[in-house]
């Protein structure tokens, strides 16, 4: 564990800064040795302490200027920001300025001129920028996209993504259920709702997969349960640059469903299928033959498949697996910045592609709100 | 088998024809005794020998006017038409008037003039007229239509519902596929391809489970598939008068999709998923509770669906065993107009389920057409 | 319709009689123009009348002499015996000794001597004789068959068979429901209840798909169901005669198994599986391959498997229409001998095959038992 | 993390002492302090090397001197033993008898001799001592168990468990293959091939959910690959204490198979099927109701599925997850004694269970080698 890194939020009551601990963890990528986990000085203190960190910050400026105080060796090597949505920019921002490598959860930022900010201190400081969009983590996911890169499915015409939820068909929020509250309130969680929390990974899974530009969008967001700010459902039609067509729909009301992320790819030599429940296997049709199931572990993926996966085919890998592979990646470019060879291709979702389910998430209520029917992208 | 039949279309290297009189007989519901099996009197004749049929007719012309000529007893008790969509209008409304019940297959016909004229005669003359929706035939959507009419689901909020098909993925019309060949043809085939054929599959199992009437659509309909005149691909999305939203896609270009037709509903109380491909099952969520899977030929179903079973759960039934529910229904409705008792309620589709297919198909093309996001429906 | 055929037992609230006719409906196959439908000449009068049966006798007896009477041509063109396992011999037996051809319900009768008895005289009478082990009517059965003989599998060396089933798990025989009683009564049933009833049919699915001969077999048979007389579960264990191992399970106790009969065949090159209650599909496995998924309607598909669908791909075929291929196999079998060119094979169950049925009932056991573990085949 | 270990074995190449080392990881269970990594002296201070690891021994012994002379708050908490089988033994017993707690992998031991010899010292001595059957570690296993102890199922009537893989369909073991070798030579795997490496496996999963106690056992072992010593396929018939009956198929080469343990367990009320591929599953069938599916991460599961999740429903969790289980249970344990409150209650397969599985592996390889039907266990 040659690694050291700051956490931001993520303190007792959050779900997922847990999740990035573990992830992290798993394949002990990196030590966690500083933290301000929470809004809150005192619970972020408290935190700290609970889980035992050494350097243990009332406030992210606090760590800020503490990291920076030491011998450029102790400091973190990279922080990660697991706050709401409304606190991603500020923290970023602040880090990256000062040279620090970020990952940031996703939504990115608030808005696009934030996200445009954000790519350019990216660009001028060098740091590692990862966002973690963590379902292209998935083994099966990077085999996918490489099948699409390499041409098994020729030129893409069609693509349904979806991410279905239910947890939100009542008024959680209303019950002091944490997860609820933020995401419902537009001052922490942003100008929308559901696609902003889950619509935008169903479009980075989509744009990571197929490689594809989304030109036009017409958007249909709506909020069902009564009193709610922020849509908790939408349905999207997209057409893309190439001239392929889209359907992408997300919803928190679809009672039943628990994290159906899935998504079918249509081309014209061939399809895939993949969920995100079942996601040690890809589905794979082509014109007149059998379907394929390809499963993860098997010597007849592509390198990035292999390279992502930890145990034999049949022992199932799922989601901290997934998001583990998000920091291996972000853990290669760091050492790779350490090294004075930083890499040109990443294997982690970057802050450009932060910045396009920014823009996603913007010209998705703009078009919800249209007369139009096509909102340009 | 009390009740006779005669058939228009469905003669030598048609499809559907075989299916419907395959349904027909399974339950011997009724006898083959006349037929016009082709536009080609050479042909339909022939074909007509091959399946021994007893009053083999050149023409349906030549039919209507034999029948007519028979003794009212003799005569058949209803007629089936199979032929390509553009015949489905002069033939079903020469017999309708004529005072014969009726059976056509889908889309009822080319325009809302023509369909409002067939509901209007249907209504005058008080025959029995049936369009073969099948898939409102399968036990398990009876089922579905039940649970949601009792409440199980609580209000509508949103629907899902899909027919995917790919084996229009490549130009299947040149190679001399019969099936293909009129289905692209817009003379035959009408305004409307993949929506026209497969599109109002959907939107009438849609309308038959929820009882929701679309307010507007939104569509975008492509064409993948160079040369092709119609639409092989289209995605929708809907309006409902309760407030309801909706999702449709129907496409005939995504390759290794058989008959892929599938449909989510998601109410204030619960949800229901059903597909095609396995017919015998039904899933049911209800908030905070497991997943429910209900199946085919189980005391704990509904009456309509233990009405529309034969075998007993775990012995499969399918497409065929669907179609013929409807014939079932059909028969039982003319059961009673002969023996003077009118149904006032059918378990079949009946002309006006027809006419709303038929405007659906129309308003789908206007909304592709236009750039205005709401197309009133 | 150019056959013509009789029927034995299947009158009212028999559960496969009707299955019968509605298989030979289904296809136009024959007519039904004879029956004796119960062992009670009042009821199977009723119940010929209510099927409109021309020529309706009260025994079997009476129809045997009957049709005997009426010139050749007008005689049923076979007889189809659907009454308990007891009356399976007499009946069989009367018919293919007067010349008749026959098809049988399983098992085929009540002893192996009786089942060489029959052997033998259809042997003599050069009779067409079918024992309707319907489910290798399937034609992903089918497939399965031809890819184990030309070799996809390379040399099997394991099979597991299993039907589960749980209808039984109570004393549904004392409620009055007229398919348990009889099973569960060794004076009709024979002397084994699941092992007969449904250990047949999974033994025959094994023989038909793999072509493999039991050589030793070791059984455990169980009534768990107190005061039944008759096994309700079995598990075995077989050694084949090239070698092969294998395990077959049989049961109607397994609470919620509706009709779960499955298949598993494992070679030295590639593995097949197969589901009953899913019979459109077929994965086949095969050494450091993706699984592929074999449908029904396929163009990929071995002749046999496309001579057995009726319509196209995803539009699923069940139940019905595999019962349905058993007696277009017959009906073949006994056009070619009307035409004097009798067949060498057959595309149905033969009586030889019941009679390995009959003797896998007694061996089983007889295996049960006894001490020993292995007993000889 | 307050705990400390020391490995056994684990080195390079080997796979299983990774899947330990993470899934302690994982949750920060533990943290590596000490190892001896590999029979070899060489191999073994490379392997520490590599992994960082503080206290790098040579050689097992080394390490017990070593920690023993540490002060005792300094020592590790306890060792993982992830050698080949022959050498749990020896390992087992002397850090056990010198007082430390011991995770050792499975099978436990070589004969039943041994096994008693550890389930001796371990009570003689207070010890915790663990056995990595991994998949009782699954939530929904768990969640099985407590169904089964609660009397939803009723009295079990029938078990049937499944271990099938096929990666020995091969002789694997020639090519170089580090898994395949030791696992097919008797000296290093013991008596059994398939039948120690994963039928043991299958029998505690069984035993863990259930809670039968198995009275008799009749296998089939058998060698399929030419030049393989030890078994690579068996099946087996069981009888249990309470009446109950059993199947248990283990195989190594049934291609395609990757890792497909399953169970299904049938009870006079209800059933259980739960799959390791499916892992956050698990279906339940009553009597005349509808299958339910149990989804893990669901309020409505038991406090014990419950305690053994990480993240919600629909973040699938997998094999990992249920291996660091294991050791969350062992950690509990090794607190309360470290705190002088030891538990009597172990949510981890204990040295009995451990004993039973070596038992297990004797009887079944006696029964194969026996005329008797029946071997009493």
């Amino acid at each position: 564990m040659t690694l050291k890194y700051g956490m931001i939020g993520g303190g007792k009551d959050a779900f997922i800064g847990g999740v990035h601990r573990k992830a992290i963890a798993l394949d002990s990528t990196a030590e966690l040795v500083a933290g301000a986990f929470s809004s809150n000085p005192e619970k972020a203190l408290a935190s700290g302490k609970e889980l035992g960190v050494k350097r243990n910050y009332p406030t992210w400026e606090a760590m800020l200027e503490g990291e920076l105080a030491l011998p450029e060796e102790e400091r973190i090597d990279f922080v990660v920001i697991v706050t709401p949505n409304h606190m991603h920019y500020p923290t970023a921002k602040a880090f990256a300025e000062a040279g620090f490598n970020v990952v940031s959860d996703k939504p990115l930022v608030h808005s696009s001129e934030q996200a445009e900010d954000l790519v350019r201190i990216v660009q001028e400081k060098g740091v590692v920028f990862g966002v973690t969009y963590n379902y292209t983590g998935y083994p099966m996911v990077r085999q996918a996209r490489e099948m699409v890169r390499r041409g098994d499915l020729g030129k893409i015409r069609k693509v349904i993504v979806e991410y279905n939820q239910g947890w939100l068909a009542t008024r959680l929020e209303e019950t002091g259920a944490k997860q609820a509250d933020w995401r419902t309130d537009p001052k922490r969680s942003g100008i929308a709702g559901a696609m902003g929390d889950i619509g935008s990974h169903a479009e980075n899974l989509m744009g990571s997969i197929t490689g594809l530009h989304i030109s036009h969008i017409c958007a249909d967001l709506t909020t069902f349960v009564e009193g709610r700010q922020l849509d908790d459902d939408g349905n999207v039609l997209l057409r893309f640059e190439n001239g392929a067509k889209g359907v992408l729909i997300a919803s928190q009301i679809e009672i039943g469903m628990e994290n159906d992320l899935r998504i079918r790819v249509f081309g014209e030599k061939g399809s895939l299928v993949w969920h995100q429940e079942d996601p040690n296997s890809l589905e794979f049709h082509r014109l007149g033959e059998p379907v394929q199931i390809l499963k993860r572990g098997n010597d007849y993926l592509c390198d990035a498949a292999k390279k992502a996966t930890r145990i034999p085919a049949g022992h199932p890998e799922a989601f901290l697996e997934a998001f583990a592979n998000i920091y291996r990646g972000v853990a290669e470019a760091i050492e790779a910045r350490k090294a004075g060879t930083p890499l040109t291709e990443f294997e982690f979702p970057t802050v450009q592609e932060g910045a396009i389910g920014v823009k996603f998430i913007e010209k998705v209520v703009e078009s919800s709100h249209s007369d139009q029917k096509w909102t340009e992208f």
